[in-house]
């Protein structure tokens, strides 16, 4: 079959990828290795930039976000003693929203539905041809077992750091950087009521802490804990101590809850460049991924989306490929921006090294909160700099 | 003999605070195990922040400073390809002057000579006794082999990183934080006119270089070496070529001349908490050591004495010892402030690591050139957070 844009992955990015390119009149096919069903269940990120919250408005699918979404100010930082808030509305003029990936995903999927464009799920054997010609293709077996080949004018890598995308950039043009932390999150999801109104960023002896929240029901938590860190060592009981520890503050209470998710997430970073290899373009992880640490994966991936969507349409509509062409220099900006925010956070936020580096934290921490350019510089890049593109 | 305050170490810090108590009637006694030359012609740190300058020009020896040093509104950050200029006035309010600690040194020296209050250089075998008492005593042999005993109200622990004081601290009661860097710094002064107004901070894929001046006539040049660099691996010619090729810029040229000085520095940091221990006070290096990078030892040394000198005169004229009680801790909050913002300078700034490393560090280079918050954020701690104590 043949479309304008083949779209690989239908994460967050490449389904509002797909939108913003239907907006336009732009036809596209989604293909997809998971099922619907899991990637509509799969627990992400929770924070969007208020840049991105204005993008997915623009795409039309920002009215549950404002429906069911909670707008935040700030962060609350805390260190053993002390907890202060940061107010990004004051300091950088921008809030940020809780609002899961999960119900991004949806949105858009539903979306997509109405649009009637066509999608496959449960794609096997992807693979992508010829994308430095003028005529690129991607196979693939469908989940009917049926061989399928789409010929299209661009494909879009939006599948992952595990996607198969990125690895069609010969290797003789792509250079990868890669940091792996020494440190994991377990993070917990429990249907309790969150014991906070905006997320409080922990530093402790023990490790890190992140209490974040999904619902005025349902609370999110976040321990750091080793690379290899066994979870079946860690029981209700001790998950709960540990974060009651963490974050304990005089006056303050954690209301405990059944907990109804648990997992442990590796810290890693990657970039790769070029973004661009001829007719492929990647977007969101499949060019690089960042620790979780300041929230911005899934706005790097909305950022990078809002660029392709337009360097897109200005190239199939109008025959302009000078944003195609720039589409990689601009978007790694961006990316090594966010790349550095998030190490910042994460190394500023989780204990490692010595003890000389547990006092560099927490000197930085005591700055953040008694330096207005201190705290101006963390919620201008916590709340999202600018996104490219945007109207 | 008996004096108010026992100083050992005759560097900026003990001079200053030697000074600062004449001016308010208080006697002191220098000791200090160097001869006084070579003290005046030790060659270091050449910054002073404006709340330095301040208590300087307060303690009477701020003419020079004015006459003979230059006021710099900020520096420049380089990186290959691009320099861009810093205004610490546009950004901070505030600005820095360039005059050697040599210069200071010497001013000090020559005001102590003319208040006759007593100094013992070249004193030998220096200990501290009973600073747990009432009445603490300094012994030592003097220059012409004779003992000396000098008992005191106070000693005053101004010695630097390798003086006998900070170990008069029982251990049981101290705690010292330590980093070695794995770099080291080759510097040397050249006779030859600064090839730029105000300081060059340089990152380069070699390392990193530093373009800073004595005068009008007299150039200070720093290159990011091994910790065991052989020095005479170096010729001059070598010198210049790695300055020039760090250094780098279209349009620009970097004037040689003869170079008079070479030295191998090691780059380390250092704290030791805390800073009182009964009667005994550290101030300067003698209590923390910094990286040169951002150029904070010799103003920490300054704004600790600034405050010590209000605690003794409280103490010893008032008979409040509320101050001296607090000292330690008031101190060691700034010096964790610059510790953290030299350990910035240095690591943002030093090649080391791998090349995620590398990139973060360009990262962080371009967000404090385009962001106001970032690009105040290194102004203010450069030129100085406020001095406590300072009128």
């Amino acid at each position: 079959m043949r479309t304008r844009v083949a779209i690989i992955g239908a994460g967050p990015a490449g389904l509002l990828l797909a939108q913003l390119l239907d907006a336009a009149g732009i036809d596209s096919v989604l293909v997809e290795q998971r099922s619907a069903e899991y990637v509509k269940s799969r627990i992400r990120a929770g924070i969007l930039e208020s840049g991105s919250v204005q993008l997915l408005r623009e795409a039309g699918v920002g009215d549950r976000i404002e429906r069911a979404g909670f707008e935040h100010r700030g962060i609350h930082l805390q260190w053993p003693g002390e907890r202060h808030h940061l107010d990004f509305v004051d300091l950088a003029g921008k809030s940020v929203w809780v609002y899961g990936q999960t119900e991004v995903t949806k949105d858009l999927m539903a979306t997509r539905e109405r649009a009637g464009q066509l999608s496959f799920y449960e794609a096997t054997d992807v693979e992508l041809h010829d994308v430095d010609s003028d005529s690129p293709a991607v196979t693939f077996t469908d989940a009917d077992g049926r061989a399928q080949r789409i010929e299209a004018a661009i494909v879009a890598g939006c599948d992952g750091s595990h996607g198969p995308s990125r690895h069609f950039v010969p290797e003789r043009h792509r250079r990868t950087w890669e940091r792996t932390y020494p440190f994991a999150w377990l993070g917990i999801l429990a249907d309790v009521a969150p014991s906070t109104d905006e997320l409080i960023y922990a530093w402790h002896p023990d490790g890190f802490a992140l209490h974040s929240m999904r619902s005025d029901a349902v609370s999110r938590f976040y321990l750091q804990v080793e690379p290899d860190e066994d979870l079946t060592a860690w029981s209700d009981d001790r998950i709960w101590d540990a974060l009651a520890t963490r974050f304990a503050l005089d006056g303050w209470t954690l209301t405990t809850g059944a907990i109804t998710d648990r997992s442990v997430l590796p810290m890693r970073s990657m970039v790769t460049s070029p973004m661009r290899h001829g007719r492929l373009f990647l977007a969101g992880d499949a060019a690089h991924t960042v620790p979780p640490t300041g929230a911005k994966g899934l706005n790097l991936a909305i950022a990078d989306v809002a660029l392709l969507a337009r360097a897109i349409v200005t190239w199939l509509a109008d025959g302009d490929t000078r944003l195609a062409d720039a589409y990689s220099d601009i978007a790694l900006r961006r990316v090594w921006r966010c790349t550095h925010f998030s190490w910042w956070m994460t190394t500023m936020l989780h204990r490692h090294g010595d003890d000389f580096d547990a006092r560099l934290q927490l000197a930085q921490l005591q700055r953040v909160v008694q330096s207005d350019s201190a705290a101006t510089e963390l919620a201008d890049n916590y709340a999202g700099i600018p996104i490219e593109g945007l109207s």
